[in-house]
Formats: structure tokens, C-alpha cells, sequence
């Protein structure tokens, strides 16, 4: 029972999860494999059994696949509850093996941001995705349509009439009819702004040869990491408000309207009460942050507890010669600059920051559980998990402290 | 002459440098190609004559190969007069390439910070690399050793007596004498403290059958973005006194002391003032950044214009419908949350900030030069070279405007 792992401050969570979570200690003597080593000897991406986590050469990206199947299991029943699937970002994990297992287990498909992701996950054999972002440009508006033409599941974001003509023209030279949404914008972000301009272009998008509109997309940003669940559940309902119009203005207009998709994970049991709504697009649960586990939860722990922090970086000290700090060796290339700062599993008293490019440096506000010395190992629970993931090739699957398996992060840098 | 182009504030100096650059400007018509489809068409990594960079998909890290050559020009004149040679880190660069650039326009080797990083560059033909970093673990040390073994100007960092008995033991493995340096600590991050530790520890090194000690090295990161270079200077010199004392302490006490090096872009002019110092790891000079133009110069000009600014990301617009703002393609995964925030060429009113993951979001601070649609491209000096680079898989080098060369970043998240 994760939610039960967490009390009701971040120094009481960290500890109280080192405590109930025996394998989070990890002890000196490392074999430091990389992933190639590991790979070398491997059947696929499952890595040969009796590898330990303290095994791996460091910073390694962690994710508990115990924890991570939970999250998921437990994200499938509350949205089933709620009477909405599931439609997961990858741009969180970007890893293929995930989005497979996210659709295996109840979701109706997968958000990408970006084209080179959404390409990445395709050429890993992932189906069903709506590409939540309109593509500005000719070349990847026809790189869309390749897509589209091989999986008839694929649905492309539009948020403007030149970008609707431009796909309608490529979705015809592709000798298809291709699947639309529109963006329709929940602040100032991307999308079209909700009202009669949103209403004109699903009804251009419904003439245009090549075009079948299925919907709308609108996701808030903003709201997702709002503290408080009254604050964010208010906030979320009255930012989605005009969009909610709009689509009844669109349905009214006889426009066929079968999704309303957005949300988030900050959102995930809010989003229910918005009229319409189809899917929810929760990308950071199965993980968990820092960010995230600052924003509170409906029961009123200042935790958001609902889901378990699964994703880890394994960092090793580097330097524990000044006083009141250690040095590691995971900086802003390995945790990004995001705040709140990395949490050091078991440690409360540890602050962290990885504000140096290589290297992390730890303040002890209060004394540590014990002496630190250089080779020691730290696991810290990540500042904000999609941008971490993004700097890593590989993910390491541990089940119970044993590493089951290397994923590529196929969708690492798909930036474009 | 670089150094004329920018004016005394980042404003006038963003301004300036886009009225003077008129290839700066790029039109919307453009083609999007991907890295992997100018490399179809490509010999080796020369990119077939005549594609423009406004032909690039974005967002695209671009380094400007004129600019990039001249600030190397720039620093190996300058060090050359002060008597000093660069040993540049290629943790800014992490591309075999550039390091094989500076290493034949008279560096005479480069540094890397990460053991996985210096593996990248042996395997793409880089010899001579100084590894600052002790390495924590017996796996890694004994990689290091692997590495000394078949490139014998490979030289090694190490800052405590267990490490250095490893690394012996590992050196005598492997069949070798390996080259080894004290890291001697400026500041309170990695190293061994200056004084009569760091002299036993030389003294360790010195005895120990299987190392040769080279010398010292000692980098103070935090100095190097002090503002103003009277108050670097001083700041600089003051740091660096005890460890100028335990150096030649280590020189009287008998040691072999060929080596102490250290400084950095922001201490280039001013490390020659330290007695014994024999080289200087500059890293960030041949790209620069926002931050280091914010350092100021020893003309007395805040801008740091010693060297132009040559690292680039080109953006496309995605969202032009809220006034007095625009959405580009490029976030925090292109461009991290390092401040201050990336600079908008040719457009000093823009204020971008790319705290959102996938979009960088502008705000007017004053009416911009145009009206801005979406399709259209901006280009952007980045927040800060290193971590920037560690976002992409490739850099494309410009000239005059068109695509030259395409480098694979090899050593990308070699974190390890």
C-alpha cells in the first residue's frame, strides 16, 4: 500500500519510506556495470538474474517496477472508477516498453508531444497515438501523415486553419483521410483559443477532404502542480469552463465530437466532473517527483500520495572531506535544474542541489543517519521526472532491489 | 573582429549582434530536414553543399563555425602570450570533433570530467586527455586503467589514499605505470584540501609502484562566473594562494610537479598570475553563453566580449494568438532552466523563458520587429553551453548560413 508509505511532510515521507523499504539501502561494494556490460549478457532487455542495483555503475536512472505497476494498477481502477480511460504521456517516460505496458493494462492509447517521439515510439511498435501538439512546419506535417498512412490509429493535434489546409493536403498525397483533433488552448500555451475561432476551424477541419475530426484536446499546464487539491480542483474546473462551451458548441453544430481529452496527473480525479470529458492524459504517476508529491492530495495530506515515487537516481559520494556536505556525482546533467530539490531516500536531513553541471552537493541540515564515506551510495527520489528522463539513455527496471531489465529511452532528446 | 560587435549591455549587445549578422535572419520557407536525412545525403559528416540552416528541423543546436574557429583563434593567441597552453574540457563540447580542432590548433590535450565521457572520446580518435575527476569506484578505476593502457598520454586525478592504492593496484593489473595528478581542492566540491594532506598524498602517490604523479590541478568553478574582472581577479588569486603554497611544498619536498592546471574561461587573462600554473582548462569559450556574457570584460564592459557567441538554438513559432507573447518549440529540454534566460537574436524585447518542458515561452518587454507568425523561426544564445549540448544527439555547423558539418555530441550523457 504505497499511499501508506508517505507521511505528511516531505522530511517524514523521506524517512518513513527508508524505513519501510529496507531495500533502498544500498551497500558499498559495487561491480559498477554499465548498461553495455549488462546488455552483453542479457535476453532482450530482461538482464541476466542476480544483479543488484548496487551493482550499477552510477548515476543510473532507476524505476521500481513494483512500485511503477501499482501506480498504473492504481491510476486504471481510480479512472475507471471515474467512467474515462487512461490516454498516458510518454513524453514523461519516452520509452516504448512502458507505453506498451500502459496500453496492455487498460489505456486507450498514448500522447506524444513531440514528432521525433511519436516516431520513436512508433518505430518501436507502439500504436494508437494522438500527437497532442499541432506540427508547424510542412516537412513534419507530412512526416505526420507517413506516420498516420502505416497507423491508421495515429490522430493529429490542429490549432490553425493554414496548419489544417497544409495536413489536409499532405493527408491527401499520402491517399488517406487523416484523424484531427483541435487544440483548443486552456491558458496561453498552445491551441486556439476556446470560443467561435475554435467552432470555425472544427467545422473548416469537417469540410476538408482529407480531414475526419474526432474531437478536441485541452490541456492545462498550469493547473496540474497547483497546491491544494480544493485550490487545483477549483482552478482546473474553471480554466476548462470555456472549452467545456465550446464543445457543446461544436456538438450542437452537428460536428462529430467523440473526444475530449486532457488532464493530467494533478488532475486525474478532477477531470471527471467536466461534461464531455473522454480520457485523461496522466503522464507523471507512474513515476512520481518531487514536484509532484508537493502538491497535496484530495484527503488533505500535504502529500500528494496517491501514487508512489518509483523513479531513483543512484548517485555515489564523491567527496565527504568538508564539513556538514558531501559532493556526489550526479549534477544538473543527470537531475536538471528543477525545483524542489532531489529527496535523498532516508536521509531528511540531506538538502541537495544539483545546481554544479557534474556534480551534486549535499547540505546537512541535520546530522545523517551515519558516516559517509567516498564510494558510498545515495538513492534521491528526482526533482521533476520528465526532463530527468530525458537525460538518460537507458532505464533500469529493479524489482526488489534486483535489476530486471535495461529499457532504452528510445524517445530521449526527441526534441524535434 | 568579435569583439566589436557587442554592445555594453545584454540589450544593446543582442541588438547590435543581429544588425551586424545579417545571416542571422531566416526566412519561413524551410524543408525541416533531420539530422538522419542530411546524413543519407552526406560524406562523412560534411553535409552536401548548399542546404541552408533555415532548412534545419528545429529546435536544432547550431554552432557557427566562424565564430567558433575565431574564439579558438582568440584563446590560443591570448594564453600564448601569458605564456600558459590550454588543456580545454570537453565537458562543454563532448564531440570528438572540436576536440581534435582545438588539439591541432595548439591545445595541447583536452580534460574530460566524466570516465564515460573520456571513453567517448578515445573511441572517436581523441588522445591526450587529462580526466579531472577521481573515479569513486574499483570498476571505474579499472576502466581508467584499460583506457591508459593503449593511450599512454592519459593522465588521472585522484584526491584520497584509498583511490590512489587502487588505481596503483589497478595500473599494475593492467601492466602499466599510470600518470597521475592530485586534484587539490579550491572550495568545497571535489578534491583533496590544500596543505600538508595534500602533500602526503603526493607523497603516497609518489611511493606507490605502479603511478607516476604528474603534478596538481585545481579548478574553482565558483570564480568563474564572478561579475566584474577586477573582482574575479582578486577573488581568482585569493583562492587559489593555499594551493599555490602546497605546490611548492610538494616541489621542495622533492616531487615531480610538471603539472598545475586549472582556471577556466572566466579566469583565462588571469591564471598566469599564479605562480607555477602551467596550463588552463578553459571550456566554454568557443561557444559562450548568456551567462558568461553576463560576467563582464577586462575592458570594464559588463558584457564578457572577449568571445563572440557561436552555440545557437534555432526555434520555430507555434503560437502567435496571445498578445504580447509568442510559444516556440524549444523548452526546457532544449535548452534547460539555466538563467538567465536564453537570448533572442535580433530581438532585445523578447523575454524567453523555457520553464515549460517542450515550449519556450516569449513575452514582449517591448514591441518586437516584426510581426511574428507562426512557421516562423528565431534564434536564441543559450542559457548555459554545457548542459545545452547535453540535451542533443547532434550540432550542426554553420557557415555563413549553410549546414557545413553535422557531429554526433558523443559524449551525451556520459554521466558516469
Amino acid at each position: 500500500m504505497p499511499a501508506k508509505q508517505f507521511g505528511s511532510s516531505r522530511r517524514t515521507f523521506l524517512s518513513g519510506a527508508a524505513a519501510l523499504s529496507a531495500y533502498f539501502w544500498i551497500p558499498k561494494p559495487v561491480k559498477g556495470y554499465t548498461a553495455a556490460e549488462l546488455r552483453a549478457s542479457a535476453d532482450g532487455d530482461r538482464v541476466r538474474p542476480g544483479i543488484s542495483k548496487s551493482d550499477l555503475d552510477t548515476p543510473a536512472l532507476c524505476v521500481d517496477l513494483d512500485k511503477m505497476e501499482k501506480n498504473i494498477a492504481t491510476m486504471q481502477a481510480s479512472l475507471r472508477k471515474f467512467g474515462l480511460p487512461s490516454r498516458p504521456h510518454a513524453k514523461t517516460h519516452k520509452c516504448a516498453a512502458i507505453a506498451k505496458y500502459q496500453i496492455a493494462t487498460g489505456s486507450i492509447g498514448i500522447c506524444c508531444a513531440k514528432l521525433s517521439e511519436a516516431e520513436a515510439m512508433v518505430a518501436n511498435g507502439v500504436d494508437k497515438i494522438l500527437m497532442t501538439t499541432a506540427n508547424p512546419s510542412r516537412s513534419k506535417i507530412r512526416r505526420a501523415m507517413n506516420i498516420r498512412k502505416s497507423h491508421p490509429s495515429f490522430i493529429q493535434a490542429v490549432d490553425e486553419e493554414q496548419n489544417a489546409r497544409d495536413l489536409s493536403a499532405a493527408a491527401k498525397e499520402a491517399g488517406i483521410v487523416a484523424d484531427v483533433v483541435i487544440d483548443v488552448a486552456v491558458g496561453t500555451r498552445s491551441g486556439i483559443p476556446a470560443g467561435p475561432g475554435a467552432l470555425a476551424l472544427a467545422q473548416l477541419v469537417d469540410t476538408l477532404p482529407n480531414l475526419k475530426l474526432r474531437g478536441i484536446l485541452s490541456y492545462d499546464g498550469g493547473v496540474q502542480h497547483a497546491k491544494g487539491f480544493e485550490n487545483r480542483k477549483e482552478r482546473a474546473l474553471q480554466t476548462i469552463g470555456p472549452n467545456v462551451e465550446t464543445f457543446e458548441m461544436m456538438k450542437k453544430a452537428g460536428l462529430n465530437m467523440e473526444i475530449f481529452s486532457g488532464g493530467g496527473t494533478g488532475t486525474y480525479n478532477i477531470m471527471h466532473l467536466t461534461p464531455g470529458f473522454t480520457d485523461v492524459q496522466v503522464g507523471s504517476y507512474l513515476f512520481m517527483d518531487m514536484q509532484y508529491l508537493a502538491i497535496g492530495s484530495e484527503t488533505g495530506d500535504a502529500v500528494f500520495n496517491d501514487f508512489a515515487p518509483s523513479l531513483t537516481v543512484l548517485t555515489t559520494v564523491m567527496n565527504n572531506r568538508f564539513p556538514d556536505r558531501l559532493t556526489t556525482d550526479a549534477g544538473a546533467k543527470a537531475l536538471t535544474l528543477n525545483t524542489p530539490n532531489a529527496g535523498v531516500i532516508g536521509e531528511p536531513g540531506m538538502d541537495y542541489s544539483a545546481s554544479s553541471d557534474e556534480f551534486g552537493a549535499i547540505r546537512f541540515t541535520t546530522p545523517p543517519s551515519k558516516d559517509y564515506k567516498i564510494g558510498d551510495r545515495l538513492e534521491v527520489i528526482v526533482p521533476h521526472c520528465d526532463p530527468v528522463v530525458n537525460e538518460y539513455d537507458e532505464m533500469y527496471g529493479i524489482r526488489k532491489d534486483r535489476v530486471e531489465v535495461v529499457w532504452q529511452v528510445e524517445g530521449r532528446g526527441k526534441s524535434q
